[in-house]
Formats: C-alpha cells, sequence, structure tokens
C-alpha cells in the first residue's frame, strides 16, 4: 500500500550481480518513523523475526523463505539447510505460516541439485511473495462483500473492531483483516474502524496508522473499552486476523482477542477471524491441547516505546525489574465463539472448515505431524 | 497501609492555629515516586481530584468532604456552600460517592449556624474519614473469609485477578477489593494476584505496588491477558473495588472490567465486587440507562508516563494528536454476570442488595433523587 506518495510492500528483493537480500519496513520503529532496513544473511533475517522487525504471520513465513533462501548462497549443503531452517523456525515458536514457509521452501531444496539451489531457492521465495500478495487480495474481497453486505442491510456507518495489526505491513501487501477493510472502503461502503491498542506492544498504533495513511475513518481504543463499545451497540463486527486457526475452527490470536469474542458473543455481535489458508493447521484440533503459546520477554509490558519530548523515539519505564511479570503473547479463541473464518477461497464457519477445505484437510491428515 | 517504616493514611487533617489544610499522597506521582502534598482550599481539592491526584470512589468522597469543609474557613454563607458542593461534585461525574460525602457534609452545614459551621464541617470530614477507615476493614474481613473459603476447600495457593486499584489508596485506609487481599494475606491464607494493568491509565501498577510494600505475591499483567489465564483455570476468583453499583447490581467500575467479567462467566470463575455500602446507589436500578459514564481525555492513551533512562519521570506520545481517540473510563458489569457484592455488612447476591440493605434502600426510594 502507500506510504506518502510512494507503494510499499512490507518485504523485497534487492537483487544484483554483487549480492542478494531483502529489503524490510523496520516495523519497530513504527508508527513513529517510517524507516526501511536491509538484511543480507540468514542470521539477519532471524534476528528481524525474533525481534519483530518484521511481524505478523504471514509476513514471518516470507522473511522465513527469503531467509533460507540467502543461506543457499553461503553454503547450500543439506546439513546446513536443514540447521538453518530449524533456527528459523524456532524465532517464533506460535506461527505456523513460518513453519509451512520453511516446509514449502525444504521440499524445492530437497529435489534440486546444489549447484542449482541458490536460484531454485530465490524463486520460490518470491513465489510465496506474490502468492502472498494475490491471497490477501482475495481475503480481502471475501471480507469486503460481508461488510458490503451489512452495510447494505444497515444503511449506515459499519462500525468494525479489530485487534492487533492485521494489515499490509503484517503480509506483503494488503493485510487479511484490514484488507477486507482497505477494499470495502475502497468501493465506498461507510465504515469506522475502532483499532484496539493491543498491548503490551501496541501493535494497534501501527494499524491506526496504515488506516491513517489509507483515509479510512478510525479511533483509536484502550483494550479494555471494546465491551463496553459493544454494550452501547456500538461495534456491528469484530474482525481480526489470526497467528493459526485450528481444523475444527479454534482461533489463535494475539492475546486478548478471546476476551472481544466471548464479548461479541455476550452482545450478538459477529466475529470473524481473516485467514491464508496456509494459516489453517489441520493437524491440531483442540487448540488449547495443541498450540504452544509463546511466552514473551516482561520488559515488553516494563517498558513503553514513544516520542520523548525532544523528539526522539525512546522508552519509558512503567513497572521496574522486580515487579513479576507475565507476558503470555497469544490467546485461544475456542470456535464456538467464532462467526466464521474469511480465507481466499470465501468465508466458512469453523464447522464447515474440514468441508471447504478436504483438499488441503485431507493431505494434513495423510501425512502424520512430525 | 505501610511505606518503608512509618503507617499513612491516603489523606489526613493538618490543622493549626494559623491553617487548615489536607495532606495527600500524590498519586500521580505513584509509583514511580512516593510524595505527599498539602491541599489548602477546596480549589485545590477540586484540582486534586480531577486530576486524579486522589482518586478512587472512597478517596474522593472524603477529599470533596475536606474540600466543603476547608470552604468554610473563607466563606460559611448557604450561597457559598451550595456552589462549592455543586463544583466539588462536578470533578468526577461518574463517582456516587463523591455526591454521597458532599450531601452528608450539607445535611450539617444546613442545620448548623454559619458561625459555628467550620467547626462543625471539619469534625464531619474527620467523622467520614474514620467510619471509612472501619467500613473498609469491615469488607475486608467478609472479603478474608471469602478467600480463606475457597483455600480451604481447593488446598491451594488463591489465584486472585483484580483490574485497576481498589487498594488503601484508593481509600482512606485498607482498601475494599485489596483490603480483603491484605487481611486472607495476613491471616495465612496462600494466595496470588493476577494484577491488570488498567490502561490507559495503568492503575494497576498502582496496585503492584501497593501489593509489593504489604509483601503479597504478585504478577503484572496486561489487560488482555485475563480472559487466557481463566480459560487455562489460573483464576480463582475475580475480586474488583466499583465505582458505583445500582439497586439490582450493576457495577460500574473502571474499563475493562465487563470484559473480565462476561470472561469470569464463560469459565465459571466467581466475580464479586468489593464496595462500602455508600457505593451502592440505590435512585438507579439499570446502570445503562441511570449511569452517565465519564468520557476522559484522549491524551490519557496518547501519552504514556514512566521513569525516562535519567530516571526522571517523563512521558512518552504513543500516538500523534491526530490520531482519533476514544477513552471511556467505565463501563458496566451487568448483574447477571456479578456473583456476590462484598459489603461492610457481608457479601450480598445482587438479587438480595435491596431486601439486605433495606434501611438504606427504603430510604433512597422514599426521597426522590435529585
Amino acid at each position: 500500500m502507500n506510504v506518502g506518495e510512494r507503494h510499499y510492500r512490507s518485504i523485497w528483493p534487492i537483487v544484483s550481480n554483487e549480492r542478494r537480500a531483502v529489503g524490510i519496513v523496520d516495523q519497530t520503529r513504527l508508527p513513529f518513523e517510517f524507516a526501511t532496513t536491509e538484511l543480507g544473511s540468514w542470521r539477519q533475517v532471524a534476528v528481524a523475526i525474533r525481534t519483530m522487525q518484521v511481524r505478523g504471520a504471514p509476513l514471518i513465513g516470507v522473511a522465513a523463505a527469503y531467509g533460507l533462501a540467502l543461506a543457499t548462497f553461503e553454503d547450500a549443503s543439506d546439513a546446513e539447510l536443514t540447521a538453518v531452517a530449524g533456527q528459523l523456525a524456532e524465532t517464533r515458536p506460535t506461527a505456523v505460516n513460518l513453519r509451512w514457509a520453511l516446509e514449502r521452501m525444504q521440499a524445492v531444496l530437497r529435489t534440486t541439485p546444489p549447484g542449482k539451489r541458490a536460484a531454485a531457492a530465490w524463486s520460490e521465495a518470491d513465489r510465496i511473495a506474490e502468492e502472498d500478495v494475490a491471497c490477501n487480495r482475495a481475503i480481502g474481497a471475501h471480507g469486503a462483500r460481508l461488510i458490503g453486505g451489512l452495510h447494505a442491510a444497515r444503511r449506515r456507518v459499519i462500525r468494525i473492531l479489530t485487534h492487533c495489526n492485521a494489515g499490509w505491513i503484517a503480509t506483503v501487501d494488503f493485510g487479511t483483516a484490514l484488507s477486507a477493510i482497505y477494499q470495502a472502503f475502497d468501493a465506498g461502503v461507510e465504515l469506522h474502524v475502532w483499532v484496539d491498542e493491543t498491548r503490551p506492544r501496541n501493535q494497534g498504533l501501527l494499524t491506526a496508522w496504515e488506516l491513517a495513511a489509507h483515509g479510512v475513518p478510525h479511533t483509536l481504543i484502550a483494550d479494555n473499552a471494546g465491551g463496553h463499545l459493544m454494550r452501547r451497540g456500538e461495534v456491528d463486527l469484530v474482525l481480526v486476523g489470526a497467528d493459526r486457526v485450528t481444523r475444527r475452527g479454534d482461533v489463535c490470536n494475539k492475546i486478548g482477542t478471546y476476551l472481544k469474542a466471548v464479548a461479541a458473543r455476550d452482545n450478538d455481535v459477529p466475529f470473524y477471524a481473516a485467514v491464508p489458508a496456509s494459516t489453517i493447521d489441520w493437524t491440531v484440533d483442540d487448540a488449547d491441547a495443541g498450540i504452544e503459546i509463546e511466552a514473551r520477554s516482561p520488559d515488553e509490558l516494563r517498558l513503553v516505546g514513544g516520542l520523548a519530548a525532544d523528539g526522539r523515539v525512546a522508552s519509558v519505564r512503567i513497572a521496574g525489574a522486580e515487579t513479576p511479570v507475565a507476558n503470555p503473547a497469544f490467546d485461544v479463541t475456542p470456535a464456538r465463539l467464532v462467526t466464521g473464518i474469511i480465507t481466499e477461497r470465501g468465508i466458512v464457519a469453523p464447522e464447515a472448515l474440514t468441508r471447504a477445505f478436504s483438499d488441503a484437510a485431507g493431505a494434513a491428515v495423510a501425512v502424520p505431524a512430525t
């Protein structure tokens, strides 16, 4: 999407005779500064994923694919590439796209002789990136029809609550949940977005930055406020992305999503998660039993980044190092609270997921999980 | 309660031949600095309430009472005191204790000749403060029995989730919800407190500060995390204070409380609000219809206070002035989600409130709301 006059993707290949690298938008500096940086090795890619310079499930997958491709330029041996794939997979334990993209890259590498692996890997990473753009465009088209339908039925501004950042900077372009919002807005649907701040990492500020850049009406709120707005009838739809969706439709997404889903149910507000099919983990049925919830650093809560009085990016400490902190990064919204999953193939009720994706689901079941 | 070696209340009278004033703990500087300040006029009291140097429903009531008492030393006329009471009542529109305390003060002032009003008002404010301490001690004793009962039944550490700050610094001493926790802890009950950060004003940091000072085991969490903890079976009890409870048991408390209550119900976790009876507004049945929800400054969300790298108290801007923000300060937890109200008279189910308080409820109904 656009930043000022120029169109950007969140990640792009840099190819010359001398070197290979990937360019990224450094998301740890957003929304305070818009900066790009280059990653020239798989190690730099791993650091970028771990420190959340790149973030968002789809983008992490693409970044890891380019990371493995970069590794082939250093050492294209089976042993090295297996080791690198393992290290990249460990950067974010909850994100399923990461493992999906690495497995796809490895399938190509396994059937390619070492001397041709660099070119093959780079092409495959490019393909994953292009497919992500096409996929998110399709997700957004389906989601935009849902929003348009609400607008046609209610004949007033449609108020959408979103949590975390499921926007273009969480993908290669368009986003997932925000792709629907962008496309509905561009089609002339009157809408307004309630943007959860999304503590502790405040990804809602990224969402507000994206929406402002695109001109979409929105209001930033504390995570605490969404239930109140629903009770007052000021939310028509909760629309989020997800880091993983299970076979039965459990939604694993940014911590706090469940609270919005349970409040949505209490107020008869529909709750949708927008994801590419690659986010559906056909090997897991019950997310509580089958998904490890990443525990992130206590300092994410203790330190808050922003602009200091002198205009520089700085952080303040709101709690001392002696204050005990728990920081689970994701939660599970059980399928019973999910109205539908918006994918590139259409909108599917949780209980219909395996039927709608019988090809993918069947393949996943045929191959035992490793 | 104690701060270091010394016992403090959150507010105290300062009386000498030359002047009258009230001392307060300046809560806008906690938990980063422990500082006290003196308020020498009703105008300073009004500013202190509005800027939340004093905060917490019971403490606001006591502060307003001292404020009106201070006004009697300047001008004890009916017209002036009525005007001052009106201005003090407007400092925080949602807090019922504020109006309750001011009405009680005015009832004394009305029946006292102007020349004796200063002494009478000061004594009455002192009485309100002492009654608050006795009341909170009693609330805590009932709440501690509830926690002790859970401990006896489950024979392990009882994990309590709390939101905002219902501690001693929100009252004159002891607190409401935290009074129960302090008294259970002091009685040897093994417990652990999950402390919601409570955006946007981060009052959870005050709770963590209080609990640390008293040695109570606790863990600070993002407001988003509580639902996840409940789903994982890591919460035995949600225990909060309240700014107003209605006749039928609707609980109006800090924004975000409803999200915890609805998640508690979804996970069969009991939800209790601990309040003095003066917090029950017998003139309102349906909180959604009868309670104005205060909308506070957008800058509460846009700016975050903490300690800068140089150790000074500072704030960072996380969202620009151009970012639209909505900041409702309270929400309503409907009575159907409330297990019980803990008061100085005991623990009462919402539907039993009017019967248990038939004296107070009857009196309130006999006098039309003004």
